[in-house]
């Protein structure tokens, strides 16, 4: 039995997870006030509660996957969230979080409890998940991109999944690719970057729509948003690009919210972004779906501890 | 005895290595005529000349190890020279290279004559050296990156060094971090990438000045070199930064003629477009010169077989 634990800008989900497939599912709003190990106690409970839900007592659980929300850093050879930990939203005062945590911890409250605890950003947890049972089994040189609230990457280059040295490798999402005429201002603090242009939050801030309304009107014709949606396209796709050559990868598997409801529509316009370009890199490269859709959450924390 | 075979794109040079240091050391113009064997040919005739020069007989050469301009494809499992093969200069027709190679072969004519042969992409092979002997001793996390005719990058994370599905990892001069108004031609035939704007041979042909001539002018207080060779800093300081995020660097060592003769004067320019950004990725990034300096040419080559 392990506990499958999701930590994201507004939400932490568990779920225990068996041969038999997955059990007792919760979701509460992150803590984000309070001492700064209350992410820690929060996903303490809330495996504690999955666990009476399900009838298992907590020492049947053996080991603990967290896909979390970044950026991390270490102290004392633990993994703790960094400020802004929560990059999808606009950081600091700005954001108006009710804490003053300069990080929080993680890993060490769950080691001290479980025997395995495995802790990944959710992007890379995913890429692990779409590499055991999706659309990048069999590649050694991937990547998984989810345009959602945010954008993440997980990423992986000659078998060896990409961790970096505090596990922060895949924060493509805040590279700058262009000269952003909006000045759009991203969670993490800086301006103009991916996220901050054409993530889901950014989106809304930007346009004063939600991306999933954005997306319909573009796909009914509407010029005004089909021209923004093509901006967004070359923009993300232009990361893609820089993400293929940089790491010479043979496929990039696209999922997130944003995405993933439109991909028929979406998925030509960000390969547009790669065809012709350098082909010696890019044509052998290709763009698929996730093969897990938006169960890659479930996913993705369970892949880190399967 | 080991042979190091360095492929630009106007020079070959081939040295001999043994641990009494680098003997016989000759450079000729890269062939660019005749059949798609050509290159091969070259770089064995100029094996057999270094031997000739240095009194040793070919059978003495264990091991060749080729730091080459890329970008390579395989065929038959072997790695050969994609076209354009040599990105630092204009592509195809507008290069007005002699031959219509589609691709060279390079590593195949090789192995049927010696033991053993290792094949990179230059900035790799300047990445493991650097590893080994220079700026890079003791980072599991870290890239080389050339400022030079071109802009090359070698990458390794996790103490793994990432070459991708060809060997190509590391184009990430190749990349696209702004909208370039003047809209550069690449040698790869990108419109604006950072190659384009800031090597060498983007230098020369958007300004009609050599590199070292400009930055001499900077470094002079000429008001409208200073402007630009900032702009240049902060295009490529955007693409370390990039690098930074993507992949979670601890150290980034620069190198280059482009770059080296100015390094106190660049570094901090370049240091600026990370500061500030994302700090909990990137304050805990150097950014130094390579430690081998204009020697790495020499060393990539060597470190691919020592």
């Amino acid at each position: 039995m392990v506990a499958c634990v999701d930590i994201g800008g507004t939400k932490v989900a568990v779920t225990l997870a068996s041969h038999e497939g997955f059990a007792a599912r919760f979701s509460e709003p992150t803590a984000t006030a309070g001492d700064t190990g209350a992410v820690a106690s929060q996903v303490l409970r809330m495996i504690g509660r999955a666990c009476e839900a399900a009838g298992v007592p907590l020492e049947r659980v053996d080991a603990v996957g967290v896909a979390s929300t970044g950026p991390f850093v270490r102290r004392d050879g633990y993994v703790e969230l960094a400020s802004p930990n929560l990059c999808g939203a606009l950081a600091g005062p700005a954001r108006g979080l009710p804490n003053d945590w300069s990080s929080a911890t993680l890993e060490r409250p769950l080691c001290e409890r479980f025997r395995v605890v495995r802790v990944a950003n959710d992007a890379v947890a995913a890429l692990v998940a779409e590499r055991h049972w999706g659309a990048l089994r069999g590649s050694d040189d991937c990547a998984y991109v989810t345009w959602s609230t945010g954008i993440g990457t997980g990423l992986c280059v000659g078998g060896h999944v990409l961790l970096g040295k505090n596990g922060n490798a895949g924060h493509a999402g805040h590279s700058f690719v262009n000269d952003d005429p909006d000045r759009s201002l991203c969670g993490c603090g800086n301006v103009g970057d991916v996220e901050a242009q054409v993530s889901g939050g950014g989106i809304e801030r930007r346009f004063g729509v939600d991306a999933a309304t954005l997306m319909a009107s573009a796909r009914a014709g509407e010029s005004a948003a089909v021209r923004t949606v093509d901006t967004l396209c070359e923009i993300l796709g232009r990361a893609l690009y820089n993400l293929v050559v940089t790491l010479d990868l043979q496929c990039v598997a696209i999922g997130g919210s944003v995405f993933w409801h439109h991909r028929d529509h979406l998925l030509p316009k960000l390969r547009a972004r790669l065809d012709g370009r350098l082909p010696a890199i890019t044509a052998g490269a290709s763009l698929v779906p996730a093969g897990l859709g938006l169960q890659v959450g479930d996913y993705g924390a369970l892949a880190l501890v399967a």
